[in-house]
């Protein structure tokens, strides 16, 4: 039903099946109103692309004509769109109007029974005035209905919403209460006030919170949502759906939208937009058409550009860039930029779902960048897995050229020609031991010189706990060759580092857990090295190949007898996959693990992360790249959970 | 022949008349090939709304056949082009292939021959790498066929490239050099190999060296640069043209343009773009596309998306949001980032050309924010123009809902009762005295809560400065009725503010310049304020209606009273513009002030400020709001300086 493709943390490229179709995800739907049609569903889907829509079951059920029409019909007749169509209960208009006189199984009923491809239950909205009790009441009173109302569902895929106004503790609370039921969508309710607000703190802060309760198998549908302003980080934090009839209101009122905002015709000084509705106007030209005509073409631009947002954002989510895109769109709004910074409080939970690797640099984006999940995994990772060399001195250099160990090559030969030493960087990413600057993302990043003083001090305040964490008895930042001098009184005796081995080491304890490198231990270790780049390429331990570096991330892909050898000196689970007897013959045989035959795995597997395929008496069936973390592997009933590599048989 | 329109500090929209007609500027160029033609000269005005194009001339000069056909016809005929053409010389040519053999006299007479409509001198490229001998070589060479070659250029616009490397007291001096001669465009050129290495740090310095030495009545041209990317940075810089090969180079790699950076064809997910090129095709489609038709719509993509950032950043100056859009922008590459940093060396000079308010709010993008011209004007006026009432007590507020006044308004009436107090609130801005609070920006502004610790820091050292330099004997922060108990003991009597005198006060001193709020001294002072909003309107001394204040920004517009009574109390040049006595009578009947009329102006007004236009007697001849600085007073011959608002006839 929903299946996992692509992701970037929390973000995701899903397909979405239906009795319609499949959608792709991050999708919006157009809100339709069959009353006022500002632009046709068929329009929609041939001059729009648009793929599913959502319309509101109770205006049709309010309405005699429209009742009998699509009662002697279906939906899709009535609407004249054969693609997927989401339809809504009536909460809104019962939050708005609060007039809606229908018994919340009777709306569910006639939604089955009109061929919505996904109703929504009639649930209560819950504003961000309301009081804790009110709030309590609401989601009561929502997981009543749910209850209720999943019994009814039928055929149709049903939405079942998240309540809870701003009390994130009351989200998580229905979030996990509604994932117990057999919902296929889950829409967060209530959060319309938020964004015509600018509440987006708030926004950021019931968004995690409900998708912290939530099935992570199931689309999250951010219900009310439809400016492009607030798409990147939406989906940033797992929004899988939006709906906007924003794309006409704002038309009627001359409001123009941008990603980055609205405007009102009035002030702009040119459309500067290349939409094929912007194309056939001037501004001027605009301003003076009659009002009908206006709107429509306003309407049909905001329609374009929010739906050319989410494709931006797909573009991310592929490149793995989701998150200097959200550091980017905060500027257009203080709000916005107020919202990222409340990300930092969550950086834990952010960082387990964040990829381990990309392609592609790591940009620095402002002081809020220090806290991005891959910054804080590498800090976090330094601190709790890195064994440092046996030595009695540590030499700092500066932020410099990357990859470091080139562009220090000389003193490093320097010093250690002199004195057994360790080397480092104080980087931005925190303290880089020399043998680890290839590894991602601390070579494959660009951050500016000149960084804001707020991120020097908490750099600093890193490098005082490296210090005093790993206790070197020496410790010196690079001052040229005097240094060398005063070292070489000190600490006599010149290096013999195995500089790749050293390597080998530090990257297989960052990569695998601290323990993992003692795989290389008594154990004669070669390398075999690229000729144009010098960089390692394959590890053999006694002979046998069982590690391949990867040139772009600085990290190592596991061969089988790699894997086994880990296995030796990693105790389960550590970056184990155990699948069902079941698939065990086919994963041997090199078949991609499925999330449905996971029975579980390591906790601590991120996704891009090499793994261990096991049965569940612990024996190795293949090595692979996971691509979904624990609770995933565990919910997902589709899609892809390991891609194999290299199987046993 | 070049006039300007609207401005947003140095950036401008300007209108450029050439032999073919008029073009707005900032303006993208689109470099057509004669040789290769991607997109036609036609297409490119009927289907991209292009105005301008520009050729090499030395393309054309070099090559016997299109040398026959263009000394046939002209230049015009041979594109299919009846717009402007810009002609280059081949100095571009000489950098990348060394191998140019035309005397810089003739090429000069060939562009003119064939019916250019702006011709450009072959200057001597000067290579970022180059020593400072070879860039005063270069510069040195450039400068003699600058003299040689301006008198060569008949009726054809001339355009005179700055040269001078990295080296920015040569660009200064060049530049200053040129700008004594009868040139109409100026160039900076040398800046590819910046433009191509990411060096933006380099680059603006380069522009910001340029513009200082400049003409500022000639437009700019950032020669080479046609990637979207550096557009809004370069135009906030001063730059008015931009001329593109990218969009054809890029296509020819499957390399697609987009406002924030480049991607490959094949690293895309979708093409997340509705212009006309990419409406017609899906990113899989294009990729199996044949590789002439692939190229020809990524061309059209590119410069489709090249042209519309020209004209989110005319938008931008429209608005007065271009700082907002360049911090936005500065995040899509940490190079970016590395010159908005940069900016703070020059942010004297950037503030000279700032306007004083605008419609629409400030916003806070970043800790580069702090040092964005208008934030940096009200702290350095707050310092040399704000003088603090007759009080022994200050009493300081936590930032707040805005305007502060409003939101404090029952503890300055608690406090009031009981003691004589200043009050003020400690911003973003600096220390904000309760009775500025209207005056932009300090109440049109949107700063997040969470502020990073390095803006605070600068904060409190402005604090500090402040009760430093106003010297109150007694000054505390507000922590509720317990700081009014202990107040009341020290500093015994209640206050009698007539607050609106205060605000009238210190927005004078604040407008005009220490001092100015000396014209209330003595005299009766009455108010009209606004029954829906209580803020003032109009201000009266002695029965005369002599200031009104706009709602919008809180700053006055001056009648023509209280320009009488401002020049009894602040002496020449003070906020005076000083006309020409054959524009007097003109001027005095409500025409406005156009530059060529200006004899001198106070260097201290700014572009938005409200100044007293006077003869060269200093009798006031009227009021406005003046659109230029001095320097462009002086400079341009087209366009107004001054717009009236109420004069003596």
């Amino acid at each position: 039903m929903f299946e996992l493709k692509e992701r970037d943390g929390l973000a995701r490229i899903c397909e979405l099946r239906t009795g319609h179709g499949k959608v792709t995800t991050p999708a919006l739907l157009p809100v339709v109103n069959p009353n006022q049609l500002t632009i046709t569903p068929a329009d929609m889907r041939d001059r729009f692309g648009v793929k599913i829509l959502i319309t509101n079951s109770y205006i049709i059920w309010n309405d005699p004509k429209l009742r009998e029409e699509v009662e002697r019909s279906d939906l899709h007749s009535l609407l004249g769109f054969d693609g997927p169509i989401m339809t809504d209960s009536g909460t809104f208009q019962n939050y708005v109007y609060g007039d809606v006189q229908v018994d919340h199984r009777e709306i569910v009923r006639f939604q089955e029974s009109i061929g919505a491809d996904i109703g929504t239950i009639l649930d209560v909205f819950s504003e961000p005035k309301f009081t804790r009790e009110e709030n309590e009441a609401a989601v009561a009173e929502t997981l009543r209905r749910a209850g209720e109302s999943i019994q009814l569902k039928g055929e149709m895929l049903l939405a079942g919403p998240v309540q809870g106004g701003i009390h994130t503790d009351l989200r998580s609370h229905c979030a996990e209460e509604l994932s117990k039921m057999d919902f296929d969508v889950h829409p967060i309710g209530g959060v319309v006030p938020l964004l015509e607000g600018y509440r987006y703190e708030d926004l950021a802060e019931v968004i995690i919170a409900s998708k912290k309760g939530l099935d992570p198998s199931r689309p999250v549908h951010l219900f009310g949502a439809g400016h492009p302003m607030v798409f990147p980080m939406a989906v940033l934090l797992g929004c899988d759906m939006f709906d906007s009839s924003s794309y006409a209101k704002y038309a009627r009122e001359d409001r123009v939208m941008l990603p980055t905002g609205t405007r009102f015709l009035n002030d702009l000084y040119d459309l500067a937009c290349s939409c094929p509705a912007c194309s056939r106007t001037s501004v001027e030209e605009l301003r003076q058409m009659p009002r009908a005509d206006r709107t429509r073409i306003i309407a049909e631009h905001n329609l374009h550009i929010s739906l050319r947002e989410l494709d931006v954002v797909k573009n991310a989510i592929h490149e793995g860039s989701l998150w200097e895109l959200v550091e980017m769109r905060a500027r257009a709004h203080p709000s916005l930029l107020a919202a990222l910074k409340v990300l930092r409080k969550h950086a834990d939970y952010l960082e387990r779902f964040e990829n381990t690797s990309r392609h592609g640099a790591f940009f620095y984006c402002g002081p809020e960048s220090y806290d991005r999940p891959t910054a804080r995994r590498y800090r976090e990772r330094f601190f709790s897995r890195y064994r440092r060399p046996e030595k009695q001195v540590l030499v700092g250099f500066e932020e410099a050229e990357k990859p470091y160990s080139r562009t220090y090559s000389r003193e490093i030969a320097s010093i250690s020609s002199k004195v057994d030493a360790s080397y480092l960087v104080a980087s931005f990413f925190g303290p880089v031991p020399m043998e680890l600057d290839e590894f991602y993302p601390l070579a494959q990043s660009l951050v500016p010189r000149d960084l804001d003083p707020c991120v020097l001090e908490r750099m600093t305040r890193t490098m005082e706990r490296h210090a005093h964490s790993h206790g070197y008895p020496l410790a010196v930042m690079w001052d040229g060759e005097e240094t060398l001098d005063f070292l070489a009184d000190l600490v006599p005796g010149p290096g013999r580092d195995d500089f790749d081995l050293l390597r080998c080491s530090a990257v297989l304890d960052m990569q695998f857990g601290r323990g993992a490198a003692d795989i290389l231990k008594g154990r004669e270790v070669a390398f075999i090295k690229s000729r144009n780049t010098g960089k390692i390429r394959n590890v053999l331990v006694d002979g046998t190949h069982v590690l391949s570096m990867r040139a772009h991330d600085g990290r190592f892909t596991l061969k089988l007898e790699g894997a086994r050898l880990l296995m030796g000196v990693l105790p389960p689970p550590a970056m184990r996959v155990t699948v069902h007897d079941d698939a065990v013959e086919f994963v041997a045989k090199g078949a991609n693990v499925f999330a449905k035959f996971v029975l579980d795995c390591d906790p601590v597997i991120r996704p891009g992360d090499d793994v261990m395929v096991v049965d569940p008496g612990d024996k190795l069936v293949a090595t692979g790249r996971a691509l979904m973390v624990q609770e995933e592997m565990r919910a997902f009933e589709a899609g892809m959970a390991v891609r194999v590599k290299e199987s046993r048989d």
